[in-house]
């Protein structure tokens, strides 16, 4: 009783071709845990795409692409000059949408078209990429809603770190009252050195970008701005708001001082970058992102290095935190595999 | 499109009650996110049930039993000298047995058979009581299977602490590789006690009895027997093993010295009771219970007092820890509350 699942994947980089080798290396458990039997149909990338009626050798294809750069000259199933678009509007008899574009946090594209796209056509969409989701989460699940399928953005909101699924699954009847969460690796490993090797901001950051955890502009990170992108998604996501980023009062780590770090040490504290949202009691939402001084009980003091972790408080559940999981592309591909896996899980 | 959902609960203690009076207060959560109205079609209990066809109140009916001790003589439903086993077997169109009677860790009895009555009438069984499920996990499944309904134990695992669901869900189409739980809060409690205040164990015991955290005759909690018994069920749910809790090589916190403790501590090292279970190279699992002296940044060593938490090294998606939780009768209530709803719940 193998059911047969088609995906699309949108973007081949490290983590669509992570992806696509999780459908091989794991096609055992999707079978004999989830009675699936996932096919790939297509993978749309910029310079050329693939698409087969009778489904693509995944990993075979994530080698040949690693390879050669592109897909357009994919024997048999090539598609020169096609892009993500054109395969979402062409491939047939497809259930799912797998979302690894890279990342336009302003317009949502190209990723915003592929899913509106693939919304309409009946397919579910589940998507590592948080770009089209952080204005307009509400229209596109009204979308999914209105044709009967998932938006699953697990691995858009924290890569292999459950947020939002344990928002929605393991609080599921609970009322999540706030929200805090350590959720830039970057950030974290930077104050996390500061305090324990008594380094300067400047010097903790060269060690982050020397050990390829920060970019060499590492703005979006170390200013908030990544912080205050995830808390909106998952929020919006968890809380059911309607958060934009720029209405989340952000304040980076850039003007943190090697004396302050020790001040906050001498008093027992622990700082961290937190992104916190806040019910308030005419049902708003006060949301932040700042470098706060935690107690050692806090539940996101232990959250050390480039780890990431965040906590839930409820009304019936008292406080739940969760964390660990990897950031790699590898544990983002994780999170888009347990996501399309859910979609099929009978529960 | 809202689906009427009948249930009935066995066992009308401190968590029954709890859970029926959430029937009330998360009525309007379960109509507009899950799409569901949740309808209390009979109560089993010793002294008497209720079984009703049109829906019974359940705030009331708990008002009733705390002012009466039983149900038998509940106006117009109640059905005096009835008990559980007759609720499950004359119900009518109910969809789920919620079970939360007392726990007999060797029988597994009365939910044992509760719970295959409403199995064979292919109702859905969520349950708070792990009696039944320690040594009739694989059975009670499959029946499950064949009649294609749900089991879900999340309050019987660890109470509002999300263990199973995190594994099934937020894990899923990951291979777990050990478990390791602190799944006792007495035992935590007083090993924190020993450690903080520099308590003997038998004073932090005392405190913990005075408290209401330990019971009169605490050797459950502190021989690591509770711990044993959760460890068991969640190793066989999370990693499809086959674990008895005899098999599970224990010891429990009784023969820690005060002394022990001040040494762990001065070598940077905090005790916690662990129950661990290990995946070996022949697919065989290793399973303990025994006090560990974690170092400062294993993400269990900040689990502290009564509080628990539990850790999953897995292969796709590192080392994912979930801690905190309540552990009152309300977080059970809360945790059944969760899984009903997740029985319905669209992906």
């Amino acid at each position: 009783m193998t059911r047969r699942v088609r995906v699309v994947i949108c973007g081949f980089g490290k983590v669509g071709r992570n992806f696509a080798r999780l459908l091989d290396t794991k096609r055992q458990i999707a079978s004999e845990r989830h009675g699936i039997e996932i096919e790939l149909a297509g993978v749309g990338e910029l310079k050329g795409s693939v698409l087969s009626d009778g489904g693509i050798p995944p990993s075979a294809l994530a080698d040949y692409f690693e390879e050669n750069g592109s897909l357009g000259d994919y024997p048999e199933t090539g598609k020169p000059g096609w892009e993500g678009a054109d395969i979402v509007r062409e491939a047939a008899r497809t259930n799912v949408l797998v979302e690894t574009t890279p990342t336009d946090i302003k317009t949502g594209e190209p990723a915003l078209t592929h899913i509106r796209l693939a919304l309409e056509r009946g397919w579910h969409v589940v998507s590592a990429n948080k770009g089209p989701f952080i204005r307009n989460y509400k229209s596109l699940k009204s979308l999914a809603d209105s044709k009967g399928v998932a938006i699953k953005l697990s691995a858009a909101a924290a890569a292999a770190l459950p947020t939002l699924d344990v928002a929605q699954t393991c609080l599921a009847g609970a009322e999540i009252l706030s929200i805090e969460g350590v959720l830039n690796g970057t950030s974290n490993f930077i104050l996390s050195r500061m305090r324990t090797d008594n380094m300067s901001y400047d010097d903790a950051l060269a060690e982050a970008q020397r050990l390829g955890i920060a970019e060499t502009d590492p703005t979006l990170d170390v200013e908030g701005i990544d912080t205050a992108n995830k808390l909106a998604l998952i929020t919006n996501v968890a809380m059911g708001a309607d958060l934009l980023p720029e209405q989340v009062d952000r304040t980076g780590i850039t003007g943190i001082s090697a004396d302050e770090v020790r001040r906050e040490t001498a008093n027992g504290k622990i700082i961290r970058l937190v992104g916190s949202a806040l019910k308030d009691k005419q049902g708003g939402i006060r949301a932040s992102v700042a470098p706060i001084g935690l107690s050692a009980d806090h539940p996101l003091a232990s959250v050390d290095g480039s780890e990431k972790g965040i906590t839930y408080t409820t009304d019936t559940m008292d406080r739940i935190t969760v964390s660990g999981g990897k950031s790699d592309p590898r544990g983002a591909a994780a999170a888009l595999y347990k996501d399309l896996l859910n979609i099929y899980r009978a529960p």
